[in-house]
This record gives C-alpha cells, structure tokens and sequence, in this order.
C-alpha cells in the first residue's frame, strides 16, 4: 500500500482505459488525481462505482467506498500533474493529441516523476520527442479493461532512460499488474503481435474452409487456452517434452515450421470477413453484443476469484 | 450416462494419452476395455486411480470406485475390440505402428462401430487406406490429458464416411469433450497450426532480443491467455470493436497484417534455442520439470473446478 499522504498518481484521459487505471491504482492505496475535458466528476465516480461493486462481488475488491474516495477528479492538466509522482496518460489514439498532451504534462512535471502512455498503436518515439524531459516518457500499455487484465507493455523510445523503465516496472508489479518490459519499440509490441499471428493463421484456415469459425474458436477456448490463462507459450512447451524446451525445439520445431508451407498468404479477405461475420451474427446478434461483453467482463472476475 | 450394460468403449494403447480417454469414457458411464501389450492391470488401474484421486480433490468426479469398476485391461485387440462401439486408438506415433494397429482393429470392428486416432501428427490417411472398413476410421486428436483438456479435433480422411464424423463428434460431446470437426487433412490439424504460429512470433522476438522469454510468456498468462480460456480468438475479436468482428477487421486487419514485414523468418535457431533453455533452466532446474507438470495439472483442475 502507498501512502496516500505523500505523492499522488495522475491519470490523463478517463475513458474506458483511463478508468480502468484510475481503479488500479485507487485499489493500491493511492490519492489519484483524474483529468478529462469531457468527463464529469459524477459520470467518472458513477462508472467507477458500476466497475468496483462488481468486483466486490467478485471479492476482488473489500471497501468501495474507501476505494473511491482517493479518487479525485481536477479540472486541468496542471492541476493532475502538479506534485504527482507517476502520470498514466489514455487519451486519444491520434498522434498529435498524444503530442500535444504529452507536451503539456511535460510542462508541469515534478523533477522525479514519470510517464507512461497507454497507447496500443504509437511507438513513444512518435510523440514525445519535443517533450524537455523525454527521458521520463515511456509506453505503458494496458489491455482492456486494466483493473481485470493485469499485463503492462512498458516499451521505451530510443531517449527513455532505463530507470524510468525500471521504475515504471516496479510500480506496476506493487499495484498488483503484470509488467513486461521490451528492450526497444517494434509495431504492435508483442501482445498485440503474438494475437496478430494467432489471428492470421485462424483467418487462414476458416478463408480455406477447414473448418467453422465456432470450431476455430473451441480449439483455444477448450483446448490451448485454458493452459495459457496461467502459464506462457515457452512454460508451456518447456513441460511438454521429457527434457524441457530444448528438447521440445529439436522434436517439433521443424514440424512448427513446416506448417508455414502450407499457410495462405491473403487473409482478412472481404469474402473471409463476410462469412465470418455471417456466422458471428448468427450465433450472436448485434443487439447482443453488449449482454455478451458483460457476461465476459463477468468470466473475467470469476477467473481471477478462483486465481485467489 | 451411458447404459454400462450394452456396448463399451475399446482403448488400444494404454500410455497417457490411453490412461486419460479411459478416465474420459468411464467417467461418462461405459464400460471400457483397454489393451496395451506393454501395460499390466495393476499399473494401469494404479494410475487410473492416482488420476481420479487428485480429480475427486476438486469435485471434478464423485465416485472414483465406480468408475474404475468400469475399466477392464483385456489380453489382446480382438477381445478390447470385439462388441465394442466405438475404439479410441493412442498407439505409438509411428506411421507402420499406427498401420498394424488399424488393420487388427480393422479384422474385429462390429459392422456398426467406429474407430478414432489420438494421432497429433499423422493424417489418417496414411494409415487407414488397406482398411476395408476405412470409412469408418477418423482422427479423433485430444491433448494432453484428455480427462483435463476438454477439444478433440475429427480429422476425416478423404475416404472416410460422414457419418463416421458426424457420431464421433455427437459421442464427443455426450462424453463431456469439445469435438472440433475439419472438413479434411492438413498437417498439423488447427489446434497445432495456431499454437504454431503463436510460437513462431514468439521466437522471432525473443531471438531478435525484444523481451525475456518470462516477459514474452506473462503477456499470454496475464493477458491475452485469461481471456482465452473462456473464448477463442473470433469471439474475443467481436466483442472487441463497436460494431463486431467485421468492424474489428476494418479497423485492425491492415495492422496485423503489416506486422508480417517485421516478422524474422528464421526461427527456432540453435542460438535461439540455447538462450531460451539457459533462461528456462535458471528459472527451473531441470530436476523441479516433474512437480512442475504436477503444478500444472493442478492449475488445471482447479480452472476446471471453477468453471462449474
């Protein structure tokens, strides 16, 4: 627990993600300090209260209310950043949004305190060149919703000085996420990556008619999945040969690589999107969508009470 | 619930991946008869029991005695085959074992009954064409173990009856597993080709020097893995846009897709290889391999403990 007397977290930006944090970090012990021109203070405390009665229960969280009084809603980025020791910035996914508001924070920045972006997309190079103090920028990246997904890509730009990347880590770990850090920026970093090829070679096999999307999905969600909901790829494959990975690798690797052969090159065809999106609305309508978002946020916390 | 009184389920090979489909049909009511020449009675009821023990501990069986009543070890193929229903071969991985094996079944299959191949690797193909009964022969791929990991991908080959398919999948489901059915081979079947394709970007990254193994493995167990567990990867990217998964295609297929330029295309180097056992042994010794995959069995029997 910090202690909520001294230095303060500042989050830029409260939508969905933005929210999320502010649990994150609220649920640790800390003041936090939210800005967003377009949020109200009662329409962040209403959807933090939605978010945190439900993990309650869940037991994943015990007083709410003592949770929601840390949070603190202000009225501009000086008044967020101001005295603040660590800044989450969730604005906007465009470039210049992130630029000018990374300029801003910069601004006002406490001579020890540090920045992370919860882009998904932009590299930290792309935005915070200009800023004075870009040695304290980094990215740290979520995935949605942060307060039920605990992992944080925390990807440096070229000029990101390696203790704010260790200090960025150690935040991370004492509020309960799960930081990885990359040693330099790539596209997609590797959460998104690892999904992208998992994707691809599902869009492969469904384009070539191998099988139904539903059957595709039962393969991970009977199948793969529930391993990797506790351990990663590697943990995986090292226990799945008598002598561990290396013994793994010599075994499979060249049946792995051989699969490439017989892999489709075009995928995310129109005809692929139109026939799966056929087979999705006739497992679920539109109008359901958001009932089974629910129901999912819902698996969620009942995975991690059963992790407890 | 099976009528225990009529026909049984026959396993031929009675390694761990036999041991598990007889835990998998004598848990659903059948009487199962096993044969592996290599494999006493006492041993495999001894694992059998072991087995069900530690799935009692987590309320997945009730009444472990009644269901090891259910499994006799018989003396030879024809006395398991004989009068059975249906026969879940998990013989050695051998292309001219998997051939014998099939012709002797073959000899003593009911005119009703089905034959399905825990083969990961092997088409049927390649070893059921001499069959006179080919037709009614399939792969019927689970993973390790089967009693644990509910999928079981049907693998028809180009002679085998769509009937054969359409029952296995129909007895797949009343036993409890999760039938995935393919329209035809490929190697490596969907289940492979996915956990592939994951591997191969994971690899890339780790021998580009991007992240730790530990690191590339949390952004699966912490992250993309949770959901997973519950859901495959279309569902999850139809609930992950606005407006479903022709909308998530729109907005992030051309992402995904750039991510390929990236991509190294020499993995599963000797380096590569080196480096991620150097880090795996230090995180776990080899000797501490074995209480790890009992740790991981565990794992998942309290998963599945918590679904229900």
């Amino acid at each position: 627990m910090a202690d909520a007397t001294t230095q303060h977290i500042a989050i830029i930006g409260a939508g969905l993600v933005g929210t999320g944090w502010s649990i994150v970090f609220a649920r640790a012990g800390y003041a936090v300090r939210v800005f967003d021109a377009a949020v109200t203070r009662e329409s962040l405390l209403d959807r933090l209260s939605q978010a945190l009665d439900a993990m309650a229960r869940y037991s994943l969280v015990d007083d709410v209310a003592t949770i929601l009084s840390r949070v603190e809603v202000v009225e501009s980025i000086e008044a967020a950043v101001t005295g603040a020791s660590y800044i989450q910035e969730s604005v906007a996914e465009i470039v210049e949004v992130k630029r000018q508001v990374s300029a801003e924070i910069d601004r006002f920045l406490a001579p020890d305190a540090i920045v992370g972006s919860s882009t998904s997309g932009l590299p930290a190079s792309s935005f915070t060149e200009e800023c004075e103090n870009r040695a304290r920028f980094t990215v740290a990246h979520p995935v949605n919703p942060p307060h039920l997904i605990p992992v944080v890509e925390i990807v440096p730009a070229p000029w990101t000085d390696i203790d704010t990347v260790a200090r960025t880590r150690t935040l991370m770990d004492n509020v309960g996420q799960a930081p990885v850090v990359l040693t330099r920026e790539i596209p997609g970093f590797i959460l998104n990556r690892l999904q992208g090829a998992l994707l691809e070679e599902a869009w492969s096999l469904f384009e070539q008619g191998y099988a139904s999307a539903a059957d595709i999905d039962r393969t991970i969600s009977h199948g793969l999945g529930l391993r990797w909901s506790f351990m990663g790829p590697f943990e995986t494959i090292d226990l799945n040969a008598p002598g561990g990975i290396e013994d793994y690798a010599r075994r499979f690797g060249p049946m792995f690589a051989g699969f490439a052969v017989d892999r489709r090159t075009s995928r995310w065809s129109d005809e692929g999107i139109a026939r799966a999106t056929a087979e999705r609305r006739a497992a679920l309508p539109s109008a359901a969508l958001e009932a089974r978002r629910a129901w999912r946020d819902e698996r969620l916390m009942a995975l991690l009470a059963s992790f407890r």
